[in-house]
């Protein structure tokens, strides 16, 4: 089969390589469609030491099953999927409370030592399949695990009904955090965004759209909230000054939600009299197992548009080019998928 | 002013009477809508005794504030507001808890010894005052405190990310519950109704609707989900087989909402070993003082469609018109609205 | 081995048989101790169906680990355990949802086809299997699956801090509920109980005792609340009088736990009208696989007293001699252990 | 009336002031045990500027209703009863929620504008009295206010069955929270302490008690947590190590309460990364209303143990020697309190 093997900094090959073969409780998926992350591409421009090359990378994944592995129901080949690429032991303390997601034996397929979906074929563990419905393209479905952790940060805490969220980041998680809050019941939802992206984050129905560069945010966010702050405020920009801002614009007793990873700083300071003082609630957010059935279904349904984020498309014989598109954000590349 | 008096079974006046004085910690609301509660109707009736005539009724009000009492901002003259009607004592276990729908000392504007809305003005507390944005009409405030219960209930137990919910019962709680249940991020919802009401319910998003009479309602919904259930069962037709049915329905360790009420039986039968081994959740629904704002929230936002949901207009003067169609339900009535 | 077979109705014999062997993800146990559980006593009299005879009998089981299936650490051999005797699929939408209890294809060790503790070995899946800390003896740890459906539910629905709480019953169920309500923040608790039971309930931390055949335990209950109702009402009688008592005695908005079955009655009428206006919340309540590790902690602390609930212990010999003893409730018998 | 004003930078004077008059639902009480809190200590250094001189301080207070204001009960003087200080505005969008504690017009008694409970009168809001049992006796229900933010901020979060809870302080809040925590149904408390208050910790119940100054806390913590990390991690030591040691020795998914305020750093570095891959929740903590009834209902058990807490008691004229005694913990002082 053809595999993009990273071999080195910001070098990858189009490979002939074997087909896989699916273990015990694994199966085999034919990649009808694979995202680019932009986790993958901070590896292979050598910043993340997640994996070394030379690997397959690639953990956003949607195809059809066509071999199943010892244990798997054989009735499943031919079905089309989306595949969680979590690995569990299954049997730790957290996987046994249920948080396959703190797995302290875990992995990730796409990550050493487990090749992943830029490439025609893949394994994955049977557990982590979730049936495609009809309606839902494989470009689609490709995208979905990219927005599996603001969806599950979103099933986890809850949304309450009419709660304003003030929202900033208007890149993949962004604009996932908009439509999930607004389709679980959010009431005004304020986006601070920038560039050509403000006007997805209006099409994709934010009440308020504030720019992140020229306005002066934590005014507007108070303004808009009758000076209380927000409900639940997300942080899915990934920046330190954007995560003092989240603090700063929720409601005393709010909730917050940090999402976004600052590229080169391990630790942020933060208002701690101010969160004591005002009790406020702060959420790391990462992956969730449980959520993929929800979301898959109000993707069904359209209340969560993902065709509107994939804006470009390369076949696996183009993956470099898709690289270039994603990390300069060229012609307004919201999320890359590489089709087969 | 011209008001609405109830004097006897089956009997109203429209009589010249006194517009009332707002005292401490209360408006004058002049009335812009006044919804028709089928409540009323039955205490009009004379099946309920929750009030003797004569008495001016009315307890879901939209309209401006004309006047204030001591203790109230009378900046607040001229807003276009909605009112929770409940009246609270402040000091009682419930109150003290927030929990002002189960106060000892407590009434309700529309019911003695508190005169209602079914008039040009009316007299309610000013804690219970919500504004009424521009973009709602009076006439869809006013039936606002039709759909509290439904909205409240589910605010109080929360609406699961992509969660299965099965309704019963298509008159303006039912269709509510279908609105508010989806707004919040309910997942497939199944309604079962009967008559034209079922166009409705596909109109305002049902995903599958159930003929009542015609099919197997318990057969169909299991169909719907796999043979599970639903996560959320909801029953608001008011009838001993539909709370049997609403039971039946919900999946293991589900959760069953119970809002109409039989109209002949204080008491139902239920399934306890069932509940028991299937440790099933069931929740009775009433009022709630602090989903109004949420709501408000999602019906200015279109939403929650209430528009919809008034069916009839008539003036003060042709009230005991409104009456006859909301009772008979002639050409296809949900509900009937007072205007002025 | 020796096993106790069910032959007959009333009737076992002490037989000879092969001791099994542990199979894929099954443990072999030695059984130590084994709780005597009113069930059997139900099925060894013919009450009800779950089992045919010839069974062995027996899902309350401490021992040692003496053989490891396959997939099993063989490290545990020796270890002091205890055993969920749940056995579930692991792959219906139950199972993956962690509800191992609703599995849809489950089943239990101890009901066919799975020969139960009454044994001196018996074989459970290890998934299972909690570690039986030193301070706890053998014949508290064969009686801890008896309580951790009442723990199981106070750890699901959660015990608010300082609340009132109304138990009836004061057999095993009643008086576990009432050690863990109070080992978990429950303020006052109020038993009704009836003969020497009440002693004990007194003694296990009741803070109120009402006589459950002499008293008016409505009025008791409101007396000792203020006239408000109990927070949190736990019905572990089963019987139709007392599960209509539990809902009564709740306070509006408060909180009912159904756990005991009444023995004739599939269906109790209940006050539907109140349980919508005063917005009840009644929840079944049955096992809950999660509860093991800290209900074990909370027993090994001492805080739950579980040896003041065994009463009798038999050797297998003498089992008959239990079931009578169990079944009178001879010399104040709260539960009766098979010690080994 | 005697009482002790605050006139400068270290000092106070007792005078002699007239008896204050309760006003519109307002209470006079005669203090009979005022509490000496460290912020009031910081206060007369210098250190803060909540407060100007000259004002009496004082926020801690236990006594007896002599006198009631307009629109207060009358039949409530003579009641023994302790005092929530907070004084709010009902009417904000945080009072209209219950989140009295954020009252955007709030303030509290002992802090300008009003006068505290360092004198022998003082006035309250009668919305913030509390019945004192009489199991408890002033100098107990003196101290209540100053664990109420630790016992508050477990009732609002919960305590979870079993868990494994790590305190960091062992001044009146840590050893506040291993008491509430532990009466709740916390499993193994680990308590980090130092000098004589680590017998302390011990004698209310920690099952692990760690030197702070000599031990590896990090690795005990682990160690004694299989390598999990703590369910729960409370830091009352208000320390930016010991805020830092909060937040590593949580379990992935790990609940975190920030109660301790660093008394020079008004911000603190936190490690993102870790918080957000394993989806931390950090809850600051503060005032609660509503837990006042539930605390005093577990001290009035003998289940938290208040008196112990209460190592000194000086009369009025003697308060400049409890301000020595606090400030420099003489003779192992945790709690002063001045007498009446
Ligand atoms: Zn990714
Ligand atoms: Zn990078
Ligand atoms: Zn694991
Ligand atoms: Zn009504
Ligand atoms: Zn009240
Ligand atoms: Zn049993
Ligand atoms: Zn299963
Ligand atoms: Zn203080
Ligand atoms: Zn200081
Ligand atoms: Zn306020």
């Amino acid at each position: 089969m053809k595999a993009v093997v990273w071999t080195g900094i910001n070098t990858v090959e189009i490979q002939e390589v074997p087909i896989p073969k699916p273990g015990q409780q694994q199966v085999l998926i034919q990649v009808k469609g694979a995202g680019l992350c932009s986790t993958d591409l901070h590896i292979m421009a050598g910043h993340l030491e997640l994996a070394k090359p030379p690997h397959i990378l690639g953990h956003e994944i949607a195809g059809i099953i066509v071999e199943t592995g010892a244990g798997v129901d054989p009735a499943l080949v031919g079905q089309r999927v989306v595949a969680d690429t979590i690995v569990s032991c299954g049997t730790c303390e957290f996987c046994r409370r249920g948080q396959y997601e703190f797995c302290l034996h875990g992995g990730e397929v796409g990550y050493p030592p487990y090749n992943g979906g830029y490439a025609e074929y893949v394994v994955v563990p049977a557990v982590g399949i979730h049936r495609l419905p009809e309606e839902i393209s494989f470009e689609e479905g490709a995208i979905i695990e990219s927005i599996i952790c603001p969806a599950g940060s979103l099933f986890k805490h809850g949304v309450v009904m009419g709660e304003t969220v003030f929202i900033q980041g208007s890149g993949v998680a962004g604009l996932a955090y908009l439509q999930v809050a607004k389709a679980c019941g959010a009431g005004k939802v304020i986006v601070s965004a920038s560039g050509v992206r403000k006007a997805k984050a209006r099409e994709l129905g934010a009440d308020v759209v504030i720019d992140a560069r020229s306005e002066d945010v934590y005014a507007r966010v108070l303004e808009e909230t009758k000076g209380y702050g927000a409900d639940l405020s997300i942080e899915a920009a990934g920046a330190v000054a954007s995560i003092d801002l989240a603090v700063r614009c929720v409601r005393s007793g709010g909730r917050v939600i940090l999402y976004g990873i600052p590229s080169k700083e391990d630790r942020v300071s933060f208002p701690v009299l101010d969160m004591i003082v005002r009790q406020l609630q702060i959420f790391g957010a990462c992956s969730n197992p449980f959520v993929w059935e929800p979301l898959i279904e109000l993707v069904r349904q359209g209340r969560v548009n993902v065709a509107s984020l994939v804006t470009h498309r390369f076949p696996i014989e183009r993956f470099q080019e898709a690289v270039t598109t994603a990390s300069l954000r060229k012609d307004g590349a919201i999320k890359c998928v590489i089709t087969f």
